[in-house]
């Protein structure tokens, strides 16, 4: 039950696990792209003639409702029925819009979700606490970070990732925190997304330790971000090198860049 | 009423305007992230139960044809006449089929647009002039840039923004010109996209003066695109740092860089 | 009736073909601009409104399987009895889902299909032949790539391309291998159908000789991605370089960079 990125990218690399993921139009080239180059295979498919016959075979489910429309729920909630391993959830712009809020919510209740990965916003929403946010983008939750994603945790049944300069990540009773990433990764549309992606391969690869899964995916889409703001210009080229970053990750040295409290 | 594109980008990175964008599968990314590193933020939203909400609290809505079905048209409608902003069209591919011209037409009937951007032919499609296009690429029209623009503008009731190696942007009486840009725009699929959402970030910035905000949009564009090929050996490099030159923009020498006739 | 891709990719250049494609959201923005770097001109269009009018003007017709639903079948049905020009269809999953096998064969029974360009599981479970597939990626097929190109070839009365280390091509006679390439290909989301764009856009410049234009199409790309990996630290730089070497490739060199034996 400890924290220990590199072992698990490491498995994760072996077994090449398939994260099947129903996502939003706008990122799924780049959810499918880190996928891969971390080391899994990504498969997108959303028609309810296949969405169960994929999620079966698949080592995670990876829902996203940044996009969203009844066509996408009601393949979701296929899916996620279906599912053969865990089920991660990124409830993009929840709070934004009640459509959102609520398709959140009925995902979380209908559906067996192993993780919530959200800015703080939207998982305050979902935990009905307090929160600013305009369109998709978190302005801030009353709560410290920490008390948000315990209390989310047990609120909504299932470990709670939020995440921002430093990320909390807590089943309830503990609480990680993970300082990894860098500024950059908030010039990038779609980064809380790939996060998202990151996190279901890390859970193909470790679906009994959900809370330490999260934890460490979070330190190695980090690591990548501090590696790729390195070589990187701006956003643009930033997106570019994130990719390199995440296949060149060095299991060796995960553990020891890990910047993580308990 | 004079044009300060630096003036206008100070308080966009400022103000951070929501823009709200039923745009293309083919650029949604590249849209939300030129947005996103100009300064603006970016919110993607078509479903019916949600567009009126996002659209009345964002700073500006931007509607562009590029992949059209019926349902996404609807949610355009629906946007528009509850959006709380300026509205900017693209109209991709109007001349190109039937459906498209249609569409752009009945978008331009039933909603209050503020602008219309497009390449020569889909403009003067539109205002029903003659031209020549082939799929989404205009290859000419028989006006001039400049008196393309002012015809639209008057038929449509709209400004019109006509870009292309030369812009000309009018609202019927005033026609400006500006010839920032590159050539390597043109070798990257949604560059044009791209110039409409920043456009609509602009008028969100300035929505009173929407002749202005256009041409200040196409300037700061325009210079993004010299910047980016400084560093670019083709269209994949351009297309990466053509958002490191976004986000890098200096409203302190933008209007010095600015080429601007009218 | 010789492999020649310097001129075709010459003549591709000076008529600028229009390829209009029905695909995957997934890979939407990479397979035009991947279109446009080389030359050619990309349309997405998938509205039963119309897609016959815009396939009828077509150079040809790209059909792509990634992300399917009902209304994109219908629509790559229309587009395909109302083409005027060659079809190319990429089977993407075939095999990982019942779904998509089925929509597969319906395509090639009921369309006049010029070339089928997928890996090699795709094209073993559309032939009936064994393989092994996970999500939409290929692990692996039990015949020689040869042997399964010139078989699905007969069985199928296409020109079939299997794509590997080594791409086989055949028309149930002759059998053309292409060992251009890098492994880098295959490290980003989306290659394959890219190849396919690429593959439509070669068949739009040389119509009647499918065979030899798909195999053309296939040492061009190939040679881009020589030529990417060059200046690439990773899949995201590569993916940028790519269009970069598309865009310029050197028609003068191809022929003699191209290692292709029959």
């Amino acid at each position: 039950m400890r924290v220990s990125p590199g072992q698990t990218l490491r498995e994760l690399r072996e077994r090449k696990p398939l994260v099947h993921q129903i996502t939003n139009y706008v990122v799924m080239n780049e959810t499918a792209n880190a996928t891969l180059a971390l080391g899994a295979l990504p498969v997108m498919a959303h028609a309810p003639q296949e969405v169960e016959e994929m999620a079966a075979v698949a080592g995670a489910l990876v829902l996203n409702i940044g996009t969203l429309s009844e066509h996408w729920i009601e393949a979701m909630l296929l899916a996620g029925k279906a599912a053969g391993g865990p089920i991660v959830l990124d409830p993009v712009g929840a709070g934004a819009t009640r459509y959102r809020t609520e398709t959140a919510k009925q995902l979380l209740d209908e559906l067996d979700v192993a993780v919530v990965r959200g800015n703080p916003a939207e998982i305050a929403t979902l935990a009905g606490r307090e929160a600013e946010i305009r369109g998709v983008e978190s302005i801030g939750a009353a709560d410290s970070g920490a008390k948000l994603a315990s209390t989310a945790s047990r609120m909504l049944g299932t470990v709670a990732a939020v995440t921002g300069a430093t990320d909390y990540i807590s089943d309830g009773e503990r609480v990680i925190a993970v300082s990894n990433g860098h500024e950059l990764l908030g010039t990038v549309s779609g980064t809380g997304c790939m996060s998202t992606a990151v996190t279901g391969a890390f859970l193909a690869a470790k679906p009994e330790e959900p809370l330490e899964a999260a934890a460490e995916a979070l330190v190695a889409f980090g690591v990548a971000g501090e590696d790729a703001a390195r070589d990187a210009k701006g956003p643009g080229t930033f997106h570019a090198t994130l990719y390199d970053a995440l296949y060149n990750l060095d299991p060796a040295t995960l553990d020891e860049r890990a910047r993580v409290e308990e």
